[in-house]
């Protein structure tokens, strides 16, 4: 047996263990553990899907397919292709939820950066003395005084919250306790055992991702997300704050239907990670100030009236327990800065996670959503510059007549060949509607193949289409293969949606270089940001003119950045003092009042023209 | 007219004002401005009920009718009788609520203290800027800028559930503005002429006082009382901590009673004192261990059971918002140390209102109530040393077949003479019961006559003792004088309940003594706190045991010391550093633990033999 000794891979967050030989990768040993980790190529090193994160143990180098996939950030931060990783000793290992096999496939791991974690809460172990009648000291006096003798600290405190959990854990765990301590002030009460977990939120205008992370050595233990449930008051910012600006119970309402939702994703992220919900001991929220606003329940009404400003902006520790946050029961949410009335925490954090604010090269940021916001940063350009356009939840599936989001059976890929429309669905499964780069790529499909002219009308006679119940549509899959006993089409209703949202990104691209004086060649990268932003394919969005024709190198995909900064604002107290650098030191372009604002957003409508085939590798 | 002028005297907190000609005494101004100030005696001097305070203007020197009612620190601080001052300038007069006729005679009042006003809370006065296209700052940050510029401070925040009330409060008042700051922290805004306003509060097992002062001159705006609502939950302490044992939702329900009863205080003393309860900047609660373990929601099954230890000790200043109290939005809730399972910040307000740590003199403070706590101090000592008693709400009327709060038609004074009982109501109102000071003196005038043996017997066929459903009675008033129908009697069983509480006080009284190494006779002040305590006939204790026979100058009555206490606590940061010395210098007496508590108890009981009618002034 000492000739071959077995070697125990353990995979994280979902906690299984497998034994394996020397030399034996990591695909087959979760597919062993049965683990549903991603791959396309079936273990090629092709496809990139099985992106894991070494967290200890000796495995052989990373290979040319680990970085063909993987930013060398990445790479040192130990992101792997599990298909490539030959195992030399016991390891332990972390499977993102972006890698496991699921059936909605909704971004939620993003940019990884190297970070020294060193957040606001600090786990102290406590061995306390039981009272006898000998020892009168109150339950809290008996825990403060342990934790600062042992830790030297003073005048340590907690709250009336925080002592109703500390006497009944403490006489359960015979006064051996972790206190999770957030300065001065204990936020909650653990088994001896157990590490303090913290909770990262992306609150988005249409979705909500969550992250929930380990506060001392920052590992991922969990992540997923969920539609917010505002949606059902309205797609857009402003229908929620004018729905919010009927009065305290219409605020409140559409205040808890979001804290609802962040309550069952916290549940169901905690199920999976095998921790306790009190055992989240911070919180960290990102949001545009609209979703800011209406998460902290500050007043509306002069956000969306001119001069549309913010009832504040600055960054606050709130507790959970007051916005209804189910979590330690002292714990805090920290609330990074927002920039002003239309550039809010999320743009912070997408600045901070992409390094906007170095100012070491011509950079943009580009984080597509239902509000696109716009970051410019330039070597000698004192201030980062933002702008922010209404592009509109259509990237998202909605108004679009077959949209969804990207789940099982959304066509997220399409090209148009002599034999008509060639599809791809996620999951393979049959077609049921179409998400957002599909979308994307059907409109460039059409317009490459002659179907769709430049100004966005579907050509009558193409072949392929066909007169639907509201003008010229084109069908992608016929039923009875599609999974909805109907075809799936795209309409020229559809398209003109599309042409609104990459109008208003063009627009507000444009203008934002043109008024720093950068013309669009001088751009060192180009960064997509946003969920959708990370599926879409480059070439299609550059086909319709939604992103500008840079070299590819140029161009980087990196998923939900602001999510990755609400991370990296949760694990250390520095990226806080960045937050607040950045939010003081940027300035915010409104679009709408530059001059010929709206004959620039109607001719963006349009398609290139011309020379669109041209790719830097063609 | 220069010959003969006018003084204007203004009557506070009511605010009428009268002009009367100079040398008038200020009961016939109160007459004349339609207050109805107490006065039994009629002006002569000899009730002392007609107690004010003066605020400012020149009046006549105090008399000896004033030293008679007053100790020298309260005439040091303004206190008069009414109907011997005579007014010489104009004047500004404070009529304390205990001075009011009134139907319901509750203490609230108490003593008064020198005491340097210096709260938690400053008021800024702000003038902002609005918001135009070309100043896009946040609401706060217009706020704070403000402030800070014009205070000379820095890092100013405030919470959103403050901002909630500063966006459409500034616009209201045109960004002209009061901000109440507590530190750095505004809690709450008010109209530009405002001034804050703070909430003192005594919490009691049975009856809770409240006090409105401002918080910039210490004045008192209003104060008034209520029964406690937990008493539907159980008289004692201890069933009330057995009824919040019984889990979450009955500890939340005694919870929330208290502080629904803390809001209808709040609200009726704001209309009586014409302020805003947005304007109570800052509240300051002082209760025994159980209420503020009740009112904190902290947890009190420890509380009940050997060896009896607090969750928490420890002074904390908690959100009003918190603990459901609706004043200013951010305003904090200081609540002062306890000492131990049985001693709490209200004993600990009430040696501060008593400067009993100052040591200077041997005196023993005896707070009567459901619970009595005794403290002693003494040159030389370390330690304050104190004790509870378990009296019982006898003193209240609880327990007693007549017994009642008292209100209009109490009983109050019994004297027996050879005609029989002799009695004196409330309001001169047709006798509805007696209260607890008519039972004391009922009890000793029948000890006195004889109709009473030592050990607490109705001695059978004494004059103008009857048979009862439960043995031997005394019928004080006779129906049909009575305003009930029926006649008002005390009974045997009556009687055995003021035995049992005058014997706890005793007890409490002897040991402390005892185990301190203090004859009696070496007490330089006995002070008598509490609502109770203060309408006490002092013989009538002394005669039955309640109290040790010193001379009577060594006593003092101050009324509601731990609401004083409270109200100091409240305007003056000093006073919370001396009351966390207070608490950490306590040290506690468990009398159940001392030996021959039984037997002492037992014989406490009895009422003294012999030369009992010997005074001071005999």
């Amino acid at each position: 047996m000492t000739d071959n000794p077995l070697f125990e891979v353990d995979f994280e967050p979902v906690g299984r263990r497998v034994e394996v030989p020397p030399g034996a990768d990591l695909l087959d040993a979760a597919r062993q553990a049965g683990i549903g980790l991603a791959s396309v190529c079936g273990g090629e090193g092709t496809c990139g899907r099985c992106r894991v994160v070494m967290m200890s143990g000796k495995v052989s180098e990373p290979v040319d397919a680990d970085r063909r996939f993987l930013s060398q950030l990445e790479i040192n931060a130990g992101h792997r292709l599990a298909c490539r990783v030959r195992v030399h000793s016991d390891v332990k290992v972390h499977v993102p939820k972006a890698s496991l096999v699921t059936d909605q496939r909704l971004q939620i791991g993003g940019l990884a950066r190297a970070l020294t974690v060193e957040s606001a809460i600090k786990a102290c172990v406590v061995e306390a003395e039981p009272p006898t009648l000998r020892d009168l000291r109150s339950d809290l006096e008996r825990v403060t005084d342990a934790v600062e003798s042992a830790y030297g600290l003073r005048h340590v405190t907690a709250e009336p919250a925080v002592i109703r959990q500390l006497s009944p854990t403490a006489r359960e765990h015979k006064w051996s306790l972790t206190a999770f301590l957030h300065a001065r002030e204990i936020v909650g009460f653990a088994a001896p055992t157990r590490r303090p977990v913290g909770f990262a939120v992306d609150l988005g205008t249409t979705k909500i991702a969550g992250f929930l992370v380990d506060l001392e050595t920052g590992a991922d233990l969990a992540s997923g997300g969920l539609m917010n449930p505002q949606i059902s008051y309205g797609e857009d910012v402003i229908s929620r704050l004018v729905y919010a600006g009927r009065g305290p119970t219409a605020a409140a309402e559409i205040r808890e239907v979001v804290i609802e939702g962040l309550n069952n994703l916290i549940a169901s992220l905690c199920e999976q990670a095998g921790v306790d919900k009190l055992e989240v001991a911070e919180a960290c929220i990102v949001g545009n100030t609209a979703m800011h606003h209406l998460l902290l329940g500050l007043p509306t009404r002069q956000l969306s009236v001119a001069p549309f400003v913010a009832a504040s902006n600055a960054a606050v520790d709130v507790r959970a327990r007051d916005l209804g946050l189910d979590i330690a029961p002292g714990a805090y949410v920290h609330v990074p800065p927002c920039v002003g009335g239309f550039v809010g925490a999320d743009h912070v954090a997408m600045i901070l996670a992409c390094d906007l604010d170095k100012g070491d090269r011509v950079a943009v940021g580009v984080d597509i959503g239902t509000n696109t916001e716009i970051a410019l940063c330039k070597p000698g350009l004192a201030y980062l510059t933002s702008a922010s356009c209404a592009s509109g939840p259509a990237f998202e599936g909605a108004h679009i007549k077959d949209g969804m989001r990207a789940a099982s059976g959304a066509i997220e890929a399409v090209r148009i060949t002599a034999d008509g429309p060639q599809i791809k669905t996620i999951g393979d499964a049959p077609a049921v509607g179409i998400c957002g780069s599909g979308i994307i790529d059907a409109v460039a499909a059409l317009h490459g193949a002659g179907l769709l002219n430049h100004r966005g009308r579907l050509v009558p006679g193409g072949p392929g289409l066909r007169p639907g119940p509201k003008g010229l549509e084109y069908p992608l899959a016929l039923a009875p293969q599609t999974g909805i006993d109907r075809d799936v089409v795209i309409t020229q209703g559809d398209i003109n949606e599309i042409q609104l949202a990459k109008g208003a990104i063009q627009t507000g691209l444009e203008i934002l270089l043109e008024s720093t004086g950068t013309p669009p060649e001088a751009v060192d990268e180009l960064i997509v940001a946003g969920a959708f932003g990370s599926f879409l394919n480059l070439d299609s969005a550059l086909d319709i003119g939604l992103l500008p024709r840079l070299p590819r190198a140029k161009y980087s995909q990196v998923g939900n950045a602001a999510g990755v900064g609400a991370k990296a604002l949760l694990l250390s107290l520095k990226e806080r003092t960045r937050a607040q650098k950045i939010a003081r030191r940027t300035s915010y372009i409104e679009l709408t009042t530059f001059p010929g604002f709206q004959r620039r957003f109607a001719l963006s409508m349009w398609f290139p023209t011309g020379d669109r085939r041209v790719r830097e590798d063609a």
